[in-house]
């Protein structure tokens, strides 16, 4: 996934970058960096790790200035890219640039590869970087509005973009709208936008409107201008409110955990099951197992925890330990659990492998029967815009039909919400939103 | 607060104690340490830190053996503790032994004391220190279960032990019963004794019952010994219920999370308030408001999220950012609470500092009234058995009336639970549990 | 300064290069990396920090092939390089390529500002970016040889090359062969390249001969070929003889430490003086000290002692430690010292902060007479191909006379030696070397 | 072996410590320690690890006061000891007490099981602890001084002893004066103790004289004050000269340098061989190398290079680098070794290994005849007295001749200097120095 951030007009630009980031760290824990520019130059520091991890206090003397840039990058597989995170900065024909990018390119290795038959040269595996040189090569123009212009006219599928040089800050979202992207207002001066509006509560600032698809701002000598760069045909990712954005973020207009409690009522509605309780697969399926709860009458019980202490060993465990991993992470209410028949809400299913373990350790715990309720469709295909799903192959709903899956989790009956019921809960038209991963119909390709 | 854990008879005794204490992390994070003994000499490895930072595999090359003990301990005021991590190992007149402790003991100045007049050095500000300078003195007792006897008579407090020799496990609990302290049968061969029962599930183990106050257990050539070495007078901490355990352990043979989910539904009898929804104060705060919901009928929401990403940043602040510690940690679903009255449920109330802030967040939000209701009652005094309580100074109900607190907190309303609605709720006779913090009635000065 | 290393046809390449990169440590603390290639992809791991402390044993899982090529980076000015490492990696129109490079290239900026005009960007300060943007941009010609032909022709300054390609090896030395390189035979099968000799020790190869200046050697198909690709024009830095290279290095066609001896000689020949021992500035300058005194009979101590555990503290010492940071580097031997005249040997004098320290330790260690004779002309100009000189105005002797000097640092007489003895002691034709730091007489510019 | 330090009447007391284990960390790497006095109070922080590392700003806080005292620890065998590191703190009878031990005490066992006989607990492997419990038994006195005496009396082997009272500081040296120790002023007040010289320099404090064998000085109303508790019959470790103190401290009266470069001259004299250089094994050799040479004619040649970055590297070699742990650390400068006959001077061989491996290493870079000349006895029996030497079977010379060593080592020719040519280069009484471990006369035992 990702998150950017983009500071305008604010002395501390680099401090309130780095909370705005703590705020989005769910959104991308590999990597972390902030770029920002004190009017002559511009200045990155950037990190594997958590954003907590990377910044010490003498970063924020180099990172001077009072626009910045930062994101928060989400660990993607191949060992080509452990050297990999953003801003990234380049000098080039105007001066200086440094580029966010929330999102990913359908035609990246097109362009790539135009750009290589001509000469450019890729030092990463980052779409960024192919932004920054359709920018560069663009020499005859001589504004670098123009040449941002041009270049993400270039470039197709997911962009939340924020662009800085040396005194501007452009910030572009594409046509689709694919990923969220927000615009608030600094109480201590100046401007902010973020990919969730969580990180405005933690630097002060009012929401003020969301960047339209295909919209591009501008600020510049302290003003702040829009321009419509593309005809907007939103395609926004429904997967952000299903589990993605922070359930406190206003994604696309809406609440996110508001319209997950929605998609509880209306998974209660459309598949509905007798039961003792509802049990949510924390914490990603709280809200929707809320609305479930309320919804069927079925009393809503939070009988499954999820560990404070979730994180890394390295300790072999003995062979006795069994899904040590999920364990380690959820842990059930024996006492609660214990002779009854429970709904499990989680958001949704992958390789299945987790749903398994989950089932298994619920059943040992003594659940009478476990009836998992998934408050999305069958997740069929991989995402090309910005989420990182495994390949095709890889995912179990692909392969086997819900029937199968059931079985091969070991729960007593399985469903997943349909996409209808999900256009009830957010109540907007179907079609302002991507759904590809569920059903096959890919905006862009 | 502390956690211990011992192990007999299994031949990962080692691994499986470092998995229960990650299980008990809540319980104290500020160290941790395991000894174990192969029958011919005991091993500790201990050091300040998180479970999972302190191992690492090759340790458990050093801690062999078919028992071992852990500990993990809870972060106390004063620098001169910052050494001090348990298991305290010792070679002593009847060889080497080493021990744990949860809880603390009122006479140990006093111990100490007279020890020191008759030649005791003391390295540590550990009250195990004291014990096994009690056993190690005791040199006419040939047993060493004898010797323990002795100490364990001359101390007085909450203390639940274990205490590995070469070849024995010993495991006590104070007459009182202050802390926890559960049996459990490893399903892989041998025993567990925890101070929560969530340390069983990670390892794979059977509860068995509560060692019983005043308790002794030996583990002892593959054989189970128990005899009772007090008379039992249970006063058994009801904070343990309220805040400290966690909700899916059982403590004092009842479910944490069904005891709370209980007060929070005394609590709703007790004090009841107009409000649009029940929001808890997570995680503390959760069961309880379940239950309040539940029983008043008000909705529940999960209006405030907990961040999983806490922890230490040591970038200071800009002037903007106000209560930027609770911020952190906790974040506002402000598109729920917007012109909401809330009834807000925490566990306890200490200083009232992180309430007040709590409070002003919640209005910041657009709360239109905030209602306080703390699922116990005003803390007055300090404890004396083992919990880290401020002085009586620090402890705001210990000057203010609830409505100054109130006031102080800027809530619209504040209640507390009575120790009245509290026995409903443990449907247990009052008598058996310890409410000294709150009603001044401490069973061992 | 920097090193490189080339690995060619052997299936450890990796592991080789990392141990040539430990054995050429001294020529660049700051940042280390290893690019290898399996004949299918190039892989790069770096990193900031000394090589033992970068490379871990997995990364050589991701480092594998029979061909690998390697860096260390000086630490030199200006926090925009903190991010800045070597190998060089890039994706370009023939597949991919990694490059190292020792040296610094005096038309970067022209070069740079050239490309930028054409649409090229530029991510880092390292002039390694530079060359493989040309090989990039020179889409006409098919053949990397060619390219690469084409790119050093138009670089100029100081320059030794590795270039990777997937299947290949080049190494390139600048017609003035500023910089050493060197080629040996490993003896477990293939060939090494590095920048000096003592890499050749630790790996087990056999010294073949220099790269010559002008020269390119292509590894390909197990074969090794060479080509004069410039007219040699010879300037070798003599201040590798001076300083930088390890005295078990032959650099240029000859062994340091014996050439830095025979400057010893000459200097005492040519700057003779009365006193009662010759002591080293340890370790740069030990061999000329041993050479000093063998020529003068006068008695060669090691009265000044270089501290093992050099390294960096962070506690602010306090008012009355003087001098902490030469302290902590050099001890006086107190007890040979006292009341005895010193001819004090260092290889050169950069600021004069660093003499005047030591001059003033030996004094208060109770020297009668220190006097100062430095194993180099006076430095008067920055290096611009390679090495990390201050700007002009730092540099002592570039201010004051010689006079001047020895009154600054407190030395009782202070002289530099000529480099017309240098020459003596190279026993070669002046011409085939770069003085220009000392006689402005820069090769090119 | 181990250092101490003793800081007496300087408000910077603990970071002078600091300082002067620095200088002295050279005698132990294991673990670092400091305890202070503000009259009230004693704190302690130490840790395993270098000084350096150990240390931040804030620990000198906590370490506030006018009187320190510090440690530094030598890594011996055994993972008991990973959790030993002094100075071991205590509260007992009068107080609190900190103690810091360089040596070793014969009768530690002894000792320690009376003390268990009567009801003692020993809670780490150092002989500190065994001081403190007969320190704190001794109840009926009611001074510390003659608690200290009573208890020093008790100890029989090596201890140069520092023991911190909340206001008085104890400066101790054994009978026999095993280990050196010294007292000096400082010259921003106060005074210091220290294991060796060198740490004097660092701190700016003059050199005053040695603590005598059998004396006691007590630092108290800022008075200083001597007594000799004991009868002096010294028997001052040899191995001090040999090997471990460094060459610019001044011990047992000499300076170390000089001495080992007089023990060098004797080897010349007593052990004359035909040969073209004179080569030390760095740095142990260099001092004996040199008077070697001066006395012989032989030219000296640092023909064999320490590495500046010894340090540990986890990369698992390939099997081609042979004897790589002697390579990373010593390298030869070939182009001065071939063809040539050396001497080689070591200070000592232990187990032979290193010593094999630097000869067949001189072979492959050309030498042409290795003559090992060892600047000490052979070492035939391990230390009782604080030197970590391993047991008799590992040192070679107990199990070897002479001319098996050479064979062994595969040199051309070995000898060893006599102990009575030791004696003439101390100029001083054999009978006041301990041999033992190289003529089994045990002093005490
Ligand atoms: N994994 C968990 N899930 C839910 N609650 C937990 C978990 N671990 C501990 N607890 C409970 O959480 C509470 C502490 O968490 P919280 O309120 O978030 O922090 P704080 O200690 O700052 O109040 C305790 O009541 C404890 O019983
Ligand atoms: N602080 C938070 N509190 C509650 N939910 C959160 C928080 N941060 C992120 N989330 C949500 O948590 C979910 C991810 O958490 P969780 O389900 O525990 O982990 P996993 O990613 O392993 O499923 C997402 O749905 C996200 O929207
Ligand atoms: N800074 C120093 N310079 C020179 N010699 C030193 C220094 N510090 C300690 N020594 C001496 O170095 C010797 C130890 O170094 P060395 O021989 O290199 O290592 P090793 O302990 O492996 O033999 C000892 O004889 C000690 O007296
Ligand atoms: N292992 C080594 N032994 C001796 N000299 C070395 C070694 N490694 C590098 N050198 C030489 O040491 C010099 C640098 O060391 P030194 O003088 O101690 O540090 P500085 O760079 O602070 O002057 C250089 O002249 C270099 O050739
Ligand atoms: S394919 Fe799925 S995850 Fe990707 S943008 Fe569309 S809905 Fe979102
Ligand atoms: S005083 Fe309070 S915290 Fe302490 S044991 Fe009693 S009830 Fe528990
Ligand atoms: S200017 Fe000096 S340092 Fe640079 S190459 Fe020439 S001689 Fe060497
Ligand atoms: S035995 Fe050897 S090392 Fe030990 S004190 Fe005696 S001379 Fe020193
Ligand atoms: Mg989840
Ligand atoms: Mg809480
Ligand atoms: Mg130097
Ligand atoms: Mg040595």
């Amino acid at each position: 996934m990702c998150s950017v951030v983009g500071i305008y007009g604010n002395e501390n630009a680099s401090k309130l970058a780095y909370y705005a980031l703590f705020a989005m760290q769910h959104r991308g824990q590999e990597a972390a960096g902030i770029s920002s520019s004190d009017g002559e130059h511009i200045k990155t520091v950037k990190d594997r790790g958590l954003v907590t991890q990377i910044f010490k206090e003498d970063h924020f003397k180099i990172l001077k200035g009072n626009m910045a840039i930062g994101h928060t990058r989400y660990s993607t597989a191949g060992d080509d890219s452990i050297l990999d995170a953003q801003p990234v900065f380049a000098r080039y024909g105007l001066g200086e640039i440094s580029i966010v990018h929330n999102g990913n390119l359908v035609n990246a290795k097109e362009i790539r590869d135009e750009l290589i038959k001509i000469g450019a040269i890729f030092q990463t595996n980052m779409d960024t970087e192919n932004l920054i040189h359709l920018i560069a090569k663009n020499y005859e123009k001589k504004r670098l509005k123009d040449r941002i212009i041009d270049a993400v006219k270039k470039i197709k599928g997911a962009f939340s973009l924020v662009i800085l040089s040396r005194s501007k800050m452009f910030v572009i979202r594409d046509p689709f709208g694919f990923r969220p992207l927000s615009l608030g207002k600094l109480k201590s001066g100046g401007y902010i936008v973020a990919s969730e509006t969580c990180a405005f509560e933690l630097v002060g600032a009012e929401f003020v409107r969301d960047v339209k698809p295909g919209e591009m701002i501008i600020f510049e000598n302290d003003e702040i201008k829009s321009e419509m760069i593309f005809e907007p045909t939103p395609k926004q990712c429904i997967f952000e409110y299903i589990y993605f954005a922070r359930p406190d973020s206003n994604v696309f207009g809406k609440n996110v955990y508001s319209v997950r409690k929605q998609m509880g009522r209306e998974l209660a509605r459309e598949l509905p099951v007798e039961a003792d309780m509802v049990v949510p697969v924390p914490d990603s399926g709280v809200a929707a197992a809320l609305g479930y709860a309320q919804e069927s009458g079925i009393p809503f019980e939070m009988a499954i925890m999820r560990n404070h202490y979730v994180g890394r060993t390295f300790i072999e465990p003995t062979q006795e330990i069994r899904d040590l991993k999920v364990k380690m992470k959820l842990s059930p209410i024996k006492h609660k659990i214990e002779g009854k028949r429970l709904v499990v809400i989680d958001d949704s299913i992958v390789r299945g492998t987790t749903s398994k373990r989950i089932v298994r350790m619920l059943k040992e715990a003594g659940a009478k029967e476990v009836h998992m309720r998934i408050a999305s469709p069958a997740t069929i295909g991989p995402c090309y815009y910005g989420v990182d799903t495994p390949t095709k192959e890889e995912l179990i709903a692909s392969r086997l039909s819900t029937e199968e899956i059931a079985k091969y989790i070991e729960a007593d009956s399985l469903a997943y919400l349909s996409i209808d019921s999900i256009v009830k809960a957010i109540k907007d038209k179907k079609d302002n939103y991507c759904f590809a991963c569920f059903d096959d119909n890919y905006p862009i390709l």
